[in-house]
């Protein structure tokens, strides 16, 4: 383009008007992005392709089937209808998976624990948050990684309850200054519903570990009936080794998450060209036909249970076969899986908007931004990974969630896409503007009264002047970030459980957290 | 995901294979991505918004039409059937837009100087390059900005010269060191095309630089025929003032090209709440209507002459008015003036792929992927401004291109897709590793068969693990760039003409680049 269409409006007379018009803040239903719309508009696949895909599927449950199933699930999945081989591989009959499709729960809602931020999982509705799990903190300012602590699991959840896009918290780290895996795990459910009243993701590292679990959030919810009636915590369950295995321990996990009132992620996370196919379609067909049968599972432990279809696959790079997340073979696996989600009709989830970069630079926001905004194009329910984490799902980063929320702010704007209408369409202030107008369409009621409800306005994003850049001493984005998060952990968490229940949770249970 | 899921698979038996099949490089026709490949799967509008746009455009145009048209294009305008209204607008009736739209070319070729990588704009094929016109280079080591010279100009071209997912290089920035106008313009077209044997755009500040930068063009051509035969430089042609004016002088620029057989960029640059409505689909209604008056004028000149639909529309940031590339918005226009392009089977560019951030940080990568990314899921043909540029087009960046380079890389493979079919479904693969096999897909012949041809690796990003990281110095993104930069700029350009051509051209014109 050339200087006369680049040069800038900002000295015209509309921006007093606009001024005035950005002071009222907007009720939230006005609000540019909103978690849960709905986009289908990206399509990676052909209804061909995805018919294809799942008759692969189907094929490979019948044909192959998983192996090693704990005892427990053999009895759920032959009294189901499944049958269990000489080979000890349990086998799925077509009939038996689509007719699990066709009772599966369409909709799952994660409950939040104040009731202000539930999630609904169905159709295109898209939401973004993190998962785990990293076992280092990235520290910007001295470049290093450290071993992350329960510590930092609490200041990330106070962090993500600051900022509105994003919209659940799964333990995106490890607390790896807690030894005894059990203490841990409870631990790790403690720091992060104290730090955020969204829905929370855990996990659990062994199934005896699940029940004194349910009783810590039982404690938190006020007793079990009010647990089962909003339970604000799922459980993200690795119940595959990939490829078409059971993961023995966590399936047992599984089963007692289901009967606690726990929706659960069935999580397969292949890795394409190591424990999955190495082309896109494949890893997406083994993805799908491992979460076909964690659906049968679910469904035979208890009908209609809330489970999220968790195809994760991962893509390697094949030089090294090192993992990597930040590719676009990964944007393609998330686009394409959460596409199969629709083609069932399941709520699910996917990994997008991890990085490989060590650090929040340049790298990392493309990485990030490409698999985040096409799997909320292709309306992923639930698009796990998308803030803080680094490092290939090593490493997380607090200063990243702040600069995540800007960018899966911009993301969201996308998913929210184009309103064509009469109004928008603007034929009207096309005619009122050029024949005799004023010839530009600065400070119009049109203009102005879509100026917050159309437009995402970067929190830390910077889009001054080079000359205002340096008039205010070229701010830097990563400094910007830093203060933020301080700003947010100098203040005590809201979400911290009132003296009495603190009290009783610490007398029952080793809390690591600083009361 | 657990821990287990996330151990990495570079230890294993697979990896020398995997190093002796990356040894042999890979022929074109095997590389992953390449220039103008296909996609339509993006679709933010529904037919039934772009028949809306279109009807809109269409009574734009009739009713409201173009003013300020020079007076060889009224002549061209209303011999064509066109109406001069008293008001002196130029208005057009719809059966001949529509009579136009169906006799238009429905592809161009541009070609590159040497042959070897001309472009093919039609349906959805993809490519990416840069464009204009920044006014200051970014110095990335001292953090500042200065005025651009011919000698950034060259420099530029020289690097995009060397990068694959570059495809054409539009003159980027403007050369402040030369205050001559004229000068200036046929400066622009020497150092870029001597930088680049890819296919070059340049702009024309008046009428009559037109003559003297074909004569140029002759000379580096080795002869009118030649020039006309393969032209290898198009122009850019700001041919509107938004909303709804033709630019007068740029349109007899337009007139002069034409007849010199320069393929034109009809270039449409509202800004959306000041020059264009303040929303998405009114902002693209006004651009189509522009661009539908600019090929009715190209086609009166010359029916067929080749014509690029270039409908730019870009943000505001309506807080403060300044100029806003990096939106989500910004995506969105994009993404729906591609489909509008598709809509009328016309080639067709518009921008995508630049940042409003000063300088190469994260704001700067996701930013740049959001909109080169759904640029090329929505099958542009044409993505300017997609390397190098920041600061709102105002500043452009050596270094940026190079990383930009591995950030189209990705967006490219997107763009590719996933291929789906009995192969890459890999059922018999899944039989194969699970039924008595490794359990694991590494080192698969179908693995290392498509390691290359299928996947796209990373020049600068980093992808190695933490511990590898710190072995190598953490090494900096940044310095990576520089470092590259420096290497091809130690290089004299191998695009620079024969000494006889550069002689003839240097007696000829006052060249200011250092022969």
């Amino acid at each position: 383009m050339n200087d006369q269409a680049s040069s800038r409006a900002g000295r015209s007379g509309g921006r007093n008007a606009r001024r005035a018009a950005r002071a009222a803040a907007l009720p939230d239903h006005l609000r540019p992005v909103r978690p849960g719309m709905e986009s289908k508009v990206l399509q990676v696949l052909s209804p061909q392709d995805m018919e294809q895909i799942h008759q692969t599927a189907l094929t490979a449950l019948e044909e192959i089937g998983l192996a090693d199933a704990p005892q427990s699930g053999i009895g759920y999945l032959t009294a189901a209808g499944c049958t269990l081989g000489d080979d000890g591989r349990i086998r799925f009959p077509r009939a038996l998976v689509e007719d699990t499709i066709a009772k599966a729960n369409r909709s799952v809602t994660l409950y939040s624990r104040d009731g202000k931020t539930d999630l609904q999982l169905s159709g295109g509705r898209v939401h973004y948050g993190t998962a785990g799990a990293a076992v280092s903190m990235v520290d910007v300012h001295g470049k290093t990684y450290r071993d992350s602590t329960v510590q930092d699991l609490h200041d990330a959840a106070r962090i993500c309850d600051q900022l509105d896009n994003i919209h659940f918290v799964q333990r995106p780290m490890v607390c790896r200054d807690i030894a005894d895996n059990c203490e841990m795990d409870l631990n790790s459910i403690y720091a992060t519903t104290a730090g955020t009243t969204k829905h929370v993701g855990v996990s659990f590292t062994e199934p005896g570990f699940v029940k004194p679990g349910l009783e810590l959030l039982h404690m938190i919810a006020g007793g079990e009936d009010k647990w089962r009636e909003r339970p604000f915590v799922s459980n993200s369950n690795c119940f595959v080794v990939p490829p078409m295995k059971f993961a023995t321990e966590s399936c047992e996990v599984m089963e007692e998450c289901i009967k606690g009132g726990m929706p659960v992620l069935l999580l397969s996370a292949g890795m394409a060209g190591a424990t999955a196919p190495s082309t896109i379609a494949g890893a997406i067909a083994q993805a799908v036909a491992e979460c076909l049968a964690g659906l049968v599972y679910v469904n035979a432990v208890k009908p209609g249970a809330p489970a999220i279809f968790g195809t994760w696959p991962f893509g390697l790079d094949l030089r090294t076969g090192a993992m990597s997340v930040g590719s676009g073979e990964q944007a393609l696996l998330t686009a394409g899986c959460a596409q199969m989600h629709k083609f069932y009709d399941l709520p699910g989830g996917a990994a997008a908007g991890a990085s490989d970069s060590k650090m929040p630079d340049m790298q990392a926001g493309w990485e990030q931004m490409c698999s985040a905004v096409m799997a909320g194009l292709s309306g992923l329910n639930m698009a796990y990974e998308a803030a803080g984490m680094h490092a290939s799902l090593l490493g997380f980063c607090h200063e990243s969630l702040i600069l995540d929320n800007d960018l899966l702010g911009q993301a969201q704007r996308c998913v929210r896409g184009i309103e064509v209408n009469e109004d928008t369409l603007a034929l009207d202030q096309m005619r009122a503007t050029c024949l005799g107008g004023p010839g530009h369409y600065l400070g119009t009621d049109q203009t102005l009264s879509r100026m917050q409800m159309d437009y995402v306005y970067p929190d830390l994003g910077d889009r001054t002047s080079p000359k205002e850049w340096a008039e205010r001493d070229k701010p830097d984005l990563i400094e910007k970030a830093i203060a933020k998060k301080e700003k947010i952990l100098s203040q005590r968490s809201a979400a911290r459980f009132d003296a009495a229940t603190d009290m009783a949770i610490r007398k029952k249970f080793n809390i690591h957290l600083p009361a």
